[in-house]
């Protein structure tokens, strides 16, 4: 199988503008609000052959495929974020699944987000977006399958904060998944986890360049708080081992065991060339009101809190099936997080499937080509695509373009 | 035994003036500077019961006991830093043991550092003062255990960065130590060790308010990087369990399983409040230049990198018996790092005891008042002061507040 027929190919990013408000967890409502989407593959006559995979923090919509030029050519490089899973032939095989990608409101890659205009005020949103959460979210996504008449789910499908919200469907609407495929993620944040979080956001609020949130009306943008919040955040989706065995204690441009040039601020390290490029690639394109609202929806995800922190009688609504999947040195969501989500499905008599990937790579590993990770996915999606009805994708999705929901 | 028979009692801080320049091991001197220490309990007939305690990141040289006011009345707080471990009857005993704690060059609490005049240009050195070492931490404190007329100690000890530098007294002056007691420490930082300390250095030196270092000059002082630099500090001296269990997901003023507020910007969970007072509390009184120093500093130490990696070559040179201590909820400095240096010791068939203290507070447990710590501490000076010739001390050091050299 060459390289060329393992992608799904060229995909344009779609659209659907929403009239109807979106009322948020908040009690704060979303109005007049668009969500960028993609999909891959083709859905089956019985529209029973739908995954839907939810993106993590810093992602969007573009899951899989490359896009195009303005005449049409394939961009370099320009390969979705889940790409080495989804396509022809891939563990999530487009050939049998119509795979679809919502970007999630408040984010910055294309559905409205903090860089919008409020409908209310004519202005720019700024900090002033509603604050969203995985539950909202989840709301939004159901309202792109209810325009592409996607009534059921044969799967949900994410990794860290996409699992979260693939465990939310369970939940919001346990009679429109089959299945669960959550990966790497937890059934809330740890206090360890929240303090990283709260470290980067006071990074960017005090960033003078911030100007409380309306920092695009001053022509600026809060790198230095963008730069600080990406490098602890690499340093969190990398485990111990690997930044050893990547970094170590090399220096730049001399060998380990030569003298340092003994300075405070300059490059020294391999590690801190490493993140300072991470820091500065990401402070060119992210948005800092979006960084804000996407860490306190991972804040505030917590499905047993309405249960006096029973996760178990949180997850009694559940109907589905699930896959569970964590990496042995993901330090940000360990094994033993899954471990409890993995326990609340048995406490109710849930099908349960648990992988736990021996994998040097930390919380990054749900990205990455790993062999025994992705034979593991590869596997479930098959169970999946056996127990479809109509095998042979052969009905085209409404075109949701020249839609208005 | 009452607490007031337990403390040193009030101390007075002394400084000593050395005008032969310091060659550090960047090839720069230190000129004309002072240190500042203190001592507790008396100096015996054979200068034999010295103990060097070496300080780590945020300390100085006042480790036990109580300073006072203008009037000589003890103040509130004023507790030195290891006050716990080290007073009469406590584990380093002052009934038996001369203990010296020196502030090291470069600090921001005594001893010459960044806000001082260069005497080479009559202005404060800022971000021009030199990087300093441990190895010439080390060469300091030997300056004024010289002043002090202490050839040889009894034990060198430290814990973390104060570990390193007691370790490295053992390599660079192997006849002058008999004990080294090294906790919570590590040969070297790793990749994620350096990762940590370089956001922090960025979140300082991309502050505005820096001003390339020279912010004295522009009356101001770099607090927001200060305290991210410091909530990153505090998030890796802790353990998770330990923040789980001292913060877990609760609320700041409502239970854990009411509603937040859903703000990006306002405190919700308690582990934010936490972290902010830590912030604050830090940019008040310390040193942005200081903090690049201290990192650097910690980044740098390698006794293994001058033989090709190898720190049993490294460890070869040193003559002392050992105590090495680690905490196995530690994850700044793991006892796997602590179990480096043990194998490094026994491969020399050097004296080595190990202690691996099941604690569940993180790197932090080293400055706390834990049994079996602190059991283990006692029962190793107590062999210590059984070794000494001279038990009962009766020898008064020299004055050396009168002393320049």
């Amino acid at each position: 199988m060459t390289a060329a027929s393992n992608s799904v190919g060229v995909v344009t990013p779609q659209s659907i503008q929403f009239n109807a408000p979106l009322p948020l967890k908040s009690g704060a409502v979303l109005k007049n609000y668009h969500l960028m989407f993609e999909t891959y593959g083709r859905l089956n006559a019985d529209r029973s052959n739908a995954v839907l995979v939810c993106h993590a923090l810093n992602a969007s919509h573009h899951v899989a495929g490359l896009h195009a030029d303005a005449n049409g050519q394939p961009l370099p490089k320009s390969e979705g974020w889940w790409d080495n899973l989804i396509g022809p032939g891939k563990p999530l095989d487009t050939d049998k699944f119509f795979v679809v990608c919502v970007n999630n409101p408040g984010s910055c890659f294309g559905s409205t987000g903090p860089m919008h205009v409020n409908p209310d005020t004519g202005r720019i949103y700024g900090a002033s977006f509603p604050v969203v959460t995985v539950e909202d979210w989840v709301n939004a996504q159901a309202r792109v399958l209810d325009v592409l008449g996607i009534e059921q789910l044969a799967a949900v499908v994410g990794g860290s904060l996409g699992g979260m919200q693939a465990l939310s469907w369970t939940l919001q609407h346990p009679d429109r998944v089959r299945h669960c495929v959550a990966v790497a993620t937890a059934p809330n944040l740890s206090a360890q986890n929240i303090a990283f979080n709260e470290v980067a956001r006071r990074a960017i609020v005090t960033d003078p360049d911030f100007h409380s949130g309306n920092f695009y009306a001053h022509g600026v943008v809060p790198r230095r708080g963008l730069r600080v919040a990406r490098m602890i955040g690499h340093i969190t989706y990398l485990s111990d081992d690997v930044m050893a065995s990547k970094f170590g204690r090399e220096l730049v441009g001399r060998d380990r065991h030569d003298e340092p040039n003994y300075s405070t601020q300059d490059i020294e390290f391999q590690v801190e060339s490493y993140l300072r490029y991470q820091g500065d690639k990401f402070s060119d394109y992210f948005d800092a009101n979006t960084y804000l609202l996407i860490t306190r929806a991972l804040d505030y995800f917590d499905p047993a809190r309405a249960h006096q922190g029973n996760l178990s009688a949180a997850m009694a609504k559940a109907l589905a099936k699930f896959l569970i999947v964590s990496f042995t040195t993901d330090w940000r969501f360990s094994p033993a997080r899954s471990r409890e989500i993995v326990k609340a499905l048995l406490d109710n008599g849930r099908d349960v499937s648990y992988a736990e990937i021996d994998a040097p790579h930390g919380h990054d590993a749900f990205l990455l080509d790993d062999a025994r990770y992705h034979e593991v996915m590869r596997a479930y999606f098959d169970r999946i695509a056996s127990e479809l009805t109509t095998t042979a994708p052969n009905a085209s999705p409404t075109q949701p373009s020249e839609v208005a929901a």
